[in-house]
């Protein structure tokens, strides 16, 4: 139990970016409506930046570039937003230990050190609440955490991050290529200045490890997360996804997953797949994010809403520090880690997915059966194959069955030496719907 | 605070039929991983049920048709799944005065008598739960109670009644008329033998009450929400509809409103709508439903999912019971009644909205100027309008700008008694986009 306020609730914010200037300002604006609510005002007793001096606009007595003094102060509550690892891991480590409760947007702490801090709050009883690390302003870890906890979650799906959607989406409309989109997106302030965690997935794979720990009551780290980025997606991949009338997305996927030999156990990955135009993920464009979550009982439900940006961040950010001052006046706690499944986690390489492929061949009789005879000899069983002449050349586009990654890239290869096969157009996992 | 659990959790069932067979098969089915999420065992003691010795499969010794001395037994929770007001109000009251915590599906209480079930839940500090109540499977009153508790809620709009999205859907597909869908649906199982509470919006509007009491945190009851049902919707307004690239649903809006004479309020209501075909509710079929929500840092979210049936709907309940088990083994609560804004709610002739209005006229010149003089008269503004001649009929739509349901009905009376007017084919409201 955390220790019961009486007065104010005293909030120690760190950082002061686009989300935390808007935490503090909806915290000013909505001072009396959020009193009403916790049961006590929320007092903002100081701000962590680095430059101190680079804030002429808030009151100078609130700033610090002492994250740590400000922490170990006389605070009840840490709203984290510098984001990283360091220093946020050891403020927030100390504050958990010292009883404060934490309220994080911190994705990349939470899907690498989750298990310490974690235990840090169970030591003292503090609360630990990080609905801003995943999908932004939309509501999905307290209902995968507390809606979803009489049920079987077996998947999450979803698109988790909006640069990348943001730039597929791009692709899709004009024809053009990954770099050149990469450049108009930065332009546009969709993508970083560095957009490495962006675009090789890093940043979905974060998010990908929070949701499967909390869908499947087990720990999944980053590194236990398969990555690609879209770094490889070509505007060919594109054009040959819109002739099979698919989209682009990258999806972050959690699965559950059993076999007679291993049991039960969790598949966690993100890639870029394509998707049937009709999915109602193929129609989340541009900067916003969707997820899926199917459970035995409640059948399949969806999330949607904005990903990113200053203001649906903080409304989640603002949300749990609702959530973790109410449970501080009440003396009372919210939910803690629930890592009871301990599932084993399945290695990448035991994964099976299905896959497109798209070949340029000649468009001759015979090619049909050489290609099927490679794809056989890798036991990669074919579901749908489609030929279309086009002049000389013709295209032969292959949907398979699951098959491994191991199977599919030896597959490729060999395809790729026939006389007959010009070029691999496009090779790339499929999901959503029949082939 | 609800009094501390050490042993099991003790439940007690009332009402057996589709859900709560569910709920009894789920609790039995994943006891082992429940445990493990409470920190100790869930054991139903008891179910009520009108016939004991119709239910033959059950255990005897848990059955009784005595739920009065089942929820004043050895109870730590109440799961109410008998619907309607009595006894269901009685027994939920005897159990929250009782400090026993309540989890209930039943709107129709709720939305009637919610008041008086929250003031017997503080009484005791027992918890009073009711995810299930509204949309079913779909984490939606959490959400609203919880991880939106930072922002402020503009707009909560959404299909909340199956048995009336199956119908007009299937006259959507079909271009059939009310009556034969309707006795179609019950054919198939979508519609009760009386579906007055359906069809008639009755249900649909106690979810809205609910909905509006979280969003806003003030008092909504059913006698707040003003309410049509679909019964009057024909082929015609659909096929209107239709030429419009609209689609008919009936929406629960609950809004917050604001003018410089009466400060804020609440408009609350359920009616059909003509929706812009590509809105994303549009693409909502069959027994569906998917609530939008805005609000001001947020910004717009969805939710999506199934919104009955015994699966879905015991999904729900068993998510409540979890949290209210956790509750009392940690011997704290979870919110309680927010209803400190209490807003005034804005009676319904005060509500403007906008309308689309389809006429069979004389293919004449001049209709156009007589039809627009009618509305100018009654001060109601017209967005837009388009003429189609065909053969000797044309036929003339105009959708409005927002007007008072008042205004609306005069103009539609003096445009009907026009010469050049041979019919009123459609008179609807109109939501979501441009006109």
């Amino acid at each position: 139990m955390s220790e019961r306020v009486r007065g104010p609730v005293r909030v120690a914010l760190l950082g002061y970016g686009t989300v935390g200037t808007e935490v503090a300002r909806l915290l000013e604006e909505h001072a009396t409506d959020f009193a009403a609510r916790v049961g006590t005002s929320i007092e903002l007793t100081g701000i962590a930046v680095r430059r101190p001096d680079r804030h002429p606009d808030v009151p100078a007595e609130l700033l610090t570039a002492d994250a740590a003094s400000l922490v170990n102060d006389d605070v009840d509550v840490v709203v984290e937003l510098i984001g990283g690892i360091e220093p946020a891991r050891t403020l927030l480590l100390d504050a958990l230990r010292a009883g404060k409760s934490v309220v994080t947007a911190n994705k990349a702490l939470l899907a690498e050190h989750g298990a310490e801090l974690f235990a840090a709050a169970d030591s003292s009883g503090a609360d630990l609440y990080f609905e801003a690390s995943v999908a932004g302003a939309i509501p999905l870890l307290r209902p995968l955490r507390e809606s979803l906890a009489g049920d079987r979650i077996t998947r999450v799906m979803g698109i988790v991050n909006g640069t990348t959607n943001f730039i597929l989406s791009a692709m899709d409309s004009s024809g053009a290529g990954y770099s050149e989109t990469l450049e108009e997106a930065a332009r546009l302030g969709y993508a970083e200045a560095d957009p490495t965690a962006d675009v090789d997935g890093f940043d979905a794979a974060s998010k990908a490890a929070i949701l499967a720990s909390l869908a499947f009551h087990t720990r999944v780290s980053a590194a236990d997360v398969y990555r690609e980025g879209i770094a490889e997606v070509t505007a060919s991949d594109i054009a040959a996804a819109k002739t099979l009338d698919r989209t682009v997305k990258l999806l972050a996927i959690c699965e559950r997953v059993s076999d007679t030999e291993n049991g039960e156990s969790v598949a966690v990955r993100v890639h870029p797949v394509m998707l049937p135009r009709k999915h109602p993920l193929s129609s989340v464009d541009g900067a916003f994010n969707a997820v899926y979550v199917e459970a035995d009982a409640a059948g399949e439900l969806m999330f949607y809403g904005q990903g990113a940006g200053g203001s649906p961040t903080a409304s989640a950010v603002l949300g749990d520090l609702i959530a973790v001052a109410r449970n501080r006046v009440q003396g009372s706690r919210g939910s803690r880690e629930s890592a009871y499944a301990a599932l084993p986690v399945r290695p990448f390489a035991q994964t099976t997915t299905r896959y497109h492929i798209s070949l340029d061949v000649a468009d001759r009789a015979g090619v049909l059966a050489q290609v099927a005879a490679v794809f056989a000899a890798h036991e990669v069983s074919i579901a749908v194959v489609r030929q279309r002449g086009r002049a000389q050349d013709a295209s032969l586009v292959v949907v398979t069955h699951s098959a491994s990654d191991a199977a599919l890239r030896a597959t490729v290869d060999d395809v790729a030496k026939l006389d007959a096969v010009h070029q691999v157009v496009s090779v790339m996992r499929v999901e959503g719907g029949e082939p």
